[in-house]
Formats: structure tokens, C-alpha cells, sequence
């Protein structure tokens, strides 16, 4: 059984995970990452798997599958910060 | 005392909350918010605020302090778009 607790995470990591979704479709749809730091997102990355392993010890479901979404999100937009910027050397 | 599972958190919580800080400061150097989705920000502020309480209620110090920093990293980045919106009215 979730307790209530584990539902606050939940819509927590429902939430945080979701939110990249537009940046996701915006960088995509105008094929445009200006305005994005690119350091912010690879340490932003390297954030998310380090919560996601927090998440395993924790035994936090919430954790282990926002961060686990989060990662595959956060990694469209550096591929196509890194692509964009090579695109304008 | 502070065992290895919370350091692992604790790094998690640094990353996350310091990946913002580039971005703020590139929102504020460059005064534009241009590229930033206002819809991811807004979800992933209410999100944050949700990770807080759950933290609070995992006893999870990590968790509240990385996700209270981050609250207002999130809030500067959402004035700002908001306000460059207003701007190009």
C-alpha cells in the first residue's frame, strides 16, 4: 500500500518530471536551444542519477521513476543544446 | 550523524539546487528569459514545493534544503520570463 506520504512524492516527482515536457517540446519544435545553460543542465544530469540512486536506498518509488524519467528528459535538451551549438561554430 | 546514503543525497541536493545558478545568472546578465518555457518553470516550482514537504515528512535534510534553494532559484527565473513577457507586449 502507498501511504500518503509516498502520494505527496509522488505527485512531487509527477510534477518535476512533467515540467521538462514543454521545454522538451519548445527546444524540439523550434529547433532552438538559445537561452539554455548548458552547464546548468549537465550538472542538473548529473543531479538527477545521483537522486535517483538516493532514491534506491530510500526504497522511494517517487525517486527512482521521476528521476529515472527526469535523466531521458534533461538529456533531449543537452543533446540538442550540444547539437545547436556546434551547428552555430 | 550524517551517514552515506544522506552524503549520497547530499550531493544530489548540491547539483540539482547549483545547476540553476548558471541559468539564473545567464536570465540576468543577458536580461532575457528568450528560450525558457514559463509552463515548465510553473510545474516545476509547484513540484519543488511538493518535494520540500515530503522531505520534511522523510526527515530527509537534503531533500528540504536543496528543494528550499531551488524554490527560489526556480521563482527569480519565473519573474524574469515573466516579466520579459510583459516587456514584449
Amino acid at each position: 500500500m502507498i501511504d500518503s506520504v509516498e502520494i505527496i512524492g509522488l505527485i512531487a516527482a509527477i510534477l518535476t518530471t512533467l515540467a521538462f515536457i514543454p521545454q522538451v517540446i519548445k527546444v524540439i519544435s523550434t529547433n532552438s536551444s538559445k537561452g539554455l545553460s548548458l552547464t546548468t543542465f549537465i550538472i542538473f544530469i548529473i543531479g538527477v542519477i545521483l537522486w535517483f540512486i538516493y532514491g534506491i536506498f530510500k526504497s522511494s518509488i517517487s525517486m527512482i521513476l521521476g528521476n529515472g524519467i527526469t535523466f531521458f528528459l534533461a538529456l533531449i535538451i543537452i543533446v540538442y543544446i550540444i547539437k545547436n551549438k556546434k551547428t552555430n561554430l
